[in-house]
């Protein structure tokens, strides 16, 4: 009889392709595998909540795996974090209900996207956020960004490969997406029911169009019934993007 | 007649083997004064505030460097940043009294060292925090630091070399060593008209060694007395450590 186990993760994405295993490149998946394989002397797989990119980081990333043995848990976790890299600690480990699912399970996500305004970007701020030199229009920011929130099909926003690609639904709700300025530092906080893939750094790319004069607030809805990812703004850089929250409730 | 220029810096010190030019390594210094040396095309000498080891980081350091020119100062400062890595940025450059010396009309420094509580350390912080995961208890804390407050001959937490040194002169006074607690971050606030060698990081290292039981609060004042660097705790992590003010009022 399996039992399951949830880990809760976080991550600086900057050295890393990404969550998700793939050729030619170090991924957070790949360590966390690669460090329980060493732990538990058997291959274990780990499925996580859902894909982060490269240079994308975050402070709630949640997991799940099995394993037939029942697990001491404590000792688990201090070797684990023992073994990972420094920019990928596991903030805790439980015993799961066997149905569990990291990502199916997943009712809400939570995102933030950094802006670092002002003239130069802070140096400590060079990995984890946009810099936007340019002077922006709040008010406008706002506005434009009151046009994301609601149920939408975002295929115009999600990435070129997967809004190509047949049959997929692509529609999805955003609960909240608040603009929150503190000083030079601009946050744009993204909570929905879920996210297709790229679609938060697109979404910021088209915003970012706006203050800059590229797209009128008018053809945001355009872009939305048309579904055509061109007319939408480039994906914003992924140093900005943090998954801080995934709600299971 | 030469002109005299101050520059105001920022820098993540992760990469750089500190802010003085030396051998086999790369230094903040010298990435300053091989930038102006392109955009000037000329030698130019670099005088900083004073140095910061390997590792230490600012948000605030001072440099100041004369030119026979009278610069258009906008431009340059723009090309610097444009020169330089993204992990040093010149937060301002400005015309400076003649009489201006970026060391010697220093009257006051600040330095903060950030400590990370708690049993894993934030993968965000990895760079810029000592780890404490032991519990620590932050009245004696308190109660050790106030012992460095104040007119003290701090030669016991001066650098070796710089201890056996004859004749240099190892008073300074420490106006204000706060011990500030927000969760689990822990942030040592100094304030001083000067700092010797290593001596903020060799405080912090005895005041870890207080919490850690190794050194009695009492033993503090022998430690001034006795003017042995040996009976100090050991030197705290370089990357905790961040040079925040000057002043030169």
């Amino acid at each position: 009889m399996p039992h399951k186990y949830k880990l809760t993760i976080a991550y600086d994405g900057t050295h890393f392709g990404g969550w998700q295993i793939q050729p030619n490149t170090n991924t957070i998946q790949e360590e966390i595998e690669k460090a329980l394989a060493l732990l538990l002397k058997q291959k274990i797989s780990v499925v996580g909540s859902g894909r982060t990119d490269a240079g994308v980081h975050a402070l709630f990333q949640v997991a799940h795996f099995t394993s037939d043995e029942l697990l001491d848990l404590p000792p688990i976790h201090r070797s684990l974090n023992g073994i990972l890299p420094h920019d990928i600690r596991i903030t805790s480990i439980e015993k799961a209900p066997e149905n569990f699912h990291a990502r199916y399970s997943a009712k809400a996500k939570e995102y933030h996207y950094h802006l670092s305004l002002g003239p130069t970007h802070p140096p400590f701020k060079r990995l984890y956020s946009h810099h936007m030199p340019r002077k922006i229009d709040i008010d406008l920011l706002k506005r434009a960004a009151a046009k994301f929130v609601g149920t939408h099909d975002f295929k115009a926003f999600a990435n070129q490969a997967y809004a190509g690609a047949a049959g997929k639904n692509s529609v999805r709700t955003i609960y909240r997406l608040e603009v929150i300025q503190e000083g030079d530092d601009l946050r744009l906080e993204f909570e929905g029911n879920g996210f297709l893939y790229k679609m938060v750094r697109n979404i910021v790319g088209t915003l970012l169009g706006v203050c800059e004069g590229k797209i009128s607030i008018d053809e945001i809805e355009k872009i939305f019934t048309e579904k055509n990812r061109k007319k939408a703004g480039r994906a914003a850089s992924a140093r900005g993007l943090f998954l801080v929250n995934i709600n299971y409730e």
